[in-house]
């Protein structure tokens, strides 16, 4: 683990390229006037909403908090996120503030264009109103968020820390956020495991600018550990530790997985080395057309292999993590079989897919067993009876100190290996593997050129001809 | 490495079982009287002629000293080996020794059917005379094993060392020395790495009977160790140690491969557990005809690769390792280049053959490069320069905290890979890499269908389908 040491937390690059590129970008990812009097206005309706809601209920213990990036004036341009928290008291049960909030928001929320229910550790409601996405969030009212009784009850804590401090500040977390957004790193969702807001905001406030947080960034190394207040009381084994400066025993940067860690630094590198706008700006990757695709794989000349199975209705970050599983479980089930797995991908829309990209899907009869060393006399003599003269041997030697046996492999396709260890040996979350055993589909090139999903072609050209 | 500690030196087992496979395979390997008779009159006459030679040229310094199994009664019946030494004192110098042994060899060598210069470490002069196979060899006449002229110095003292201890036990020897031929760990030459004569005589002398020599070592590991007059003053990190009751520096069986050792550890097992005469029985292949060998191979499914040059005339010793260095390093740099190595084999005629079985000569364009991990910024940023928007290059990207570029392969045919390393990357000793600089051919099935050689497709018959 590296030290909480800061290179250079107060010089702030003054040069003039850095001037130029933030003059160029900042009005474009900088919200207007108008869209900041919208957001505002939306906000105080729905505040106001909610307080008469509550006191049509006689709930006069709750506190709507406006928390999230359109408190702080963090919000890039375009984005029209409003997150909205009720606080209740510590003291309400659990199930008592669960039963007043759903109440109380569905109320609100039918002043909204659409809304639903939606779950993450619990319940709240994501409604859209007069364009704004909007996320109407019960909490506890806790005295201090290392004392939280719901995951969310951190938030307004949070808030609460970064609206003393960012004033001033706005403009580099919003070159910050547009420069992770556009190179990839930017959104703390399990499926992308990258940068959170919070996380973001934080970096700007301890290394005190966009640039500085590069120029720190391009030298982080694993464990790479920032604690602001200095009141860090756990160890984390996470590539980047970014201590809760309201929650001594919270890595603030836990989801952050090593993939983006690393993009983020060689990011941070390259940016420093040749400032440029075009760091701001996202690749888009135009849908590959079937003919293009097909004309991709001639030149990579490998195979691929994709299990196909009716989506759970579940959020992302719930489906994510176990298609993640089940994808890295069949990718260790290919390889141990002797597949040469160059990749392997997963993507859900109504239907989820989990594609491995393979050398081969067909392997030669043949197979080598490595089995125990001569001197493992019990194991060494089971396996030699397992062999010795079995129909499938082709030889059985010794090499060094290993028995080895030459037979007929079992699984010669990589369709076969999947169909039979599917259900049997690969890790299955509960939702995933409930879906599979409704049925599940394995195919190949041409199934996959089948398939219409714009979505899924926009994805397939970035992952087959991304460069960084 | 394990203890000098015997497991039952004494107890030779005494089983009927034993006593009945003793009996009927001692028959067939003794030596007959006529045998012995004949033998003893070759050896006789021999040293004859090298004293009245010596006389002839007035070289009364010099003794003939007869050593090797036929001195001491370990040999095979059928086996018609004669080791003849002539020492000289250890003042004369090395020079002045070849000279006059050349001379005095030459003319004894004259009296026999047909004879040969040979080079080990130093010139000897094979001959065969009478249908023995029979080695002049000329050494120097040092006071202890332990302080040689010459690597045949110590000779004259292992044979010293066994005949006063064999007597007695010169069956169990031959039990021995049979159970290794049968079972392919006997022969000590470089192309095998197998036990010694003089090791399965110090085998015996050590655990005292045949049956309590495969006792013991059905229970050996790595570093087996065994200093029968406790003088041992080196550590060895050898599978086997064995040290020499002669010389306290040297292993005895430094030069048994592990596999060897490995096999005759599992072969002891098995012996022990259900005593046959059939292990003192070698299993003989029979020469594979091609289209035996194209069955089999259509039932493996793999790919032969082979690299062909001129045999160096070199005695097999010398031979031997330099081809075992090529074809391991060759292995590598097949297996560093994605192609999946099956086995590797290699075989010494008039022709060297080097055979590579591969899952598949080919492979896809698609290569994976993983570059540097990002915190190695300068490498980092040769890697990023060398493949960012290369023609090569499909994609680039960051897989944990390492930079991966996929790439237009180089070499997608092993056949093209060795062409272009063999000369400049791959391990080749001095006699092989001049006999591969002047030519070579790269070959695959239809070309290895063309070789003629019996041996060679008795080998090819034990390398596909030999089961311990």
């Amino acid at each position: 683990m590296t030290s909480n040491k800061k290179a250079n937390r107060e010089q702030v690059p003054n040069d003039a390229v850095f001037s130029k590129i933030r003059a160029e970008v900042l009005p474009k990812i900088r919200p207007s006037e108008t869209e900041r009097v919208k957001l505002e206005a939306v906000k105080a309706e729905l505040l106001e909403a909610i307080c008469k809601t509550a006191e049509k209920f006689h709930e006069d213990d709750i506190i709507p908090i406006s928390v999230g990036s359109a408190e702080r004036s963090t919000w890039l341009s375009g984005n029209h996120d409003i997150d909205l928290f009720v606080s209740y008291p510590e003291g309400v049960s659990r199930e008592e503030m669960e039963t007043r909030s759903r109440r109380l928001l569905m109320e609100v929320a039918k002043t909204g264009d659409s809304w639903e229910d939606r779950h993450s550790e619990h319940p709240y409601i994501h409604m859209t109103k007069s364009g704004f996405e909007v996320d109407l969030v019960p909490c506890f009212r806790v005295k201090s968020a290392s004392d939280i009784k719901s995951a969310v009850d951190r938030t307004p804590f949070h808030c609460c820390f970064v609206k003393e401090r960012i004033s001033g500040k706005e403009d580099d977390v919003l070159l910050l956020k547009q420069f992770m957004k556009s190179t990839g790193v930017y959104g703390s969702e399990v499926r992308n495991g990258g940068f959170s807001g919070y996380l973001t905001e934080l970096l700007v406030i301890w290394y005190g600018s966009f640039e500085n947080v590069l120029q720190n960034a391009a030298c982080w190394r694993f464990g790479q550990t920032i604690d602001i207040v200095g009141h860090q009381t756990l160890s984390h084994e996470d590539p980047l530790v970014v201590i809760d400066p309201t929650d001594p025993k919270r890595n603030v940067a836990a989801a952050l997985s090593l993939t983006r860690f690393a993009q983020f630094i060689n990011v941070a590198q390259r940016y420093m080395q040749s400032p440029n706008v075009d760091f701001f700006i996202k690749k888009e990757y135009a849908p590959l057309s079937v003919s293009e695709f097909k004309e991709i794989m001639k030149c990579r000349g490998t195979e691929w292999v994709g299990l196909v199975f009716d989506a759970p209705k579940k959020a992302d970050d719930t489906l994510y993590p176990q298609l993640f599983r089940l994808e890295n479980s069949l990718g260790e089930i290919l390889a141990a079989n002797d597949f040469a797995v160059m990749n392997t991908h997963s993507f859900a829309e109504n239907k989820c897919l989990i594609l491995f990209e393979l050398m081969s899907k067909t392997l030669p009869p043949l197979q080598k067993r490595v089995g125990p060393p001569v001197w493992a006399a019990d194991n060494a003599k089971s396996f030699y009876d397992k062999y010795k003269n079995a129909e499938e041997t082709f030889s059985l030697k010794i090499k060094n100190e290993f028995l080895v046996a030459e037979i007929v492999r079992k699984y010669q396709t990589a369709e076969s290996l999947i169909a039979d260890k599917i259900l049997k040996e690969a890790a299955l979350g509960r939702h995933v593997r409930a879906a599979v055993s409704d049925g599940y589909e394995i195919i190949g090139l041409d199934e996959i050129c089948e398939i219409k999903s714009p979505a899924f072609w926009k994805w397939m050209a970035e992952k087959l001809t991304k460069q960084i």
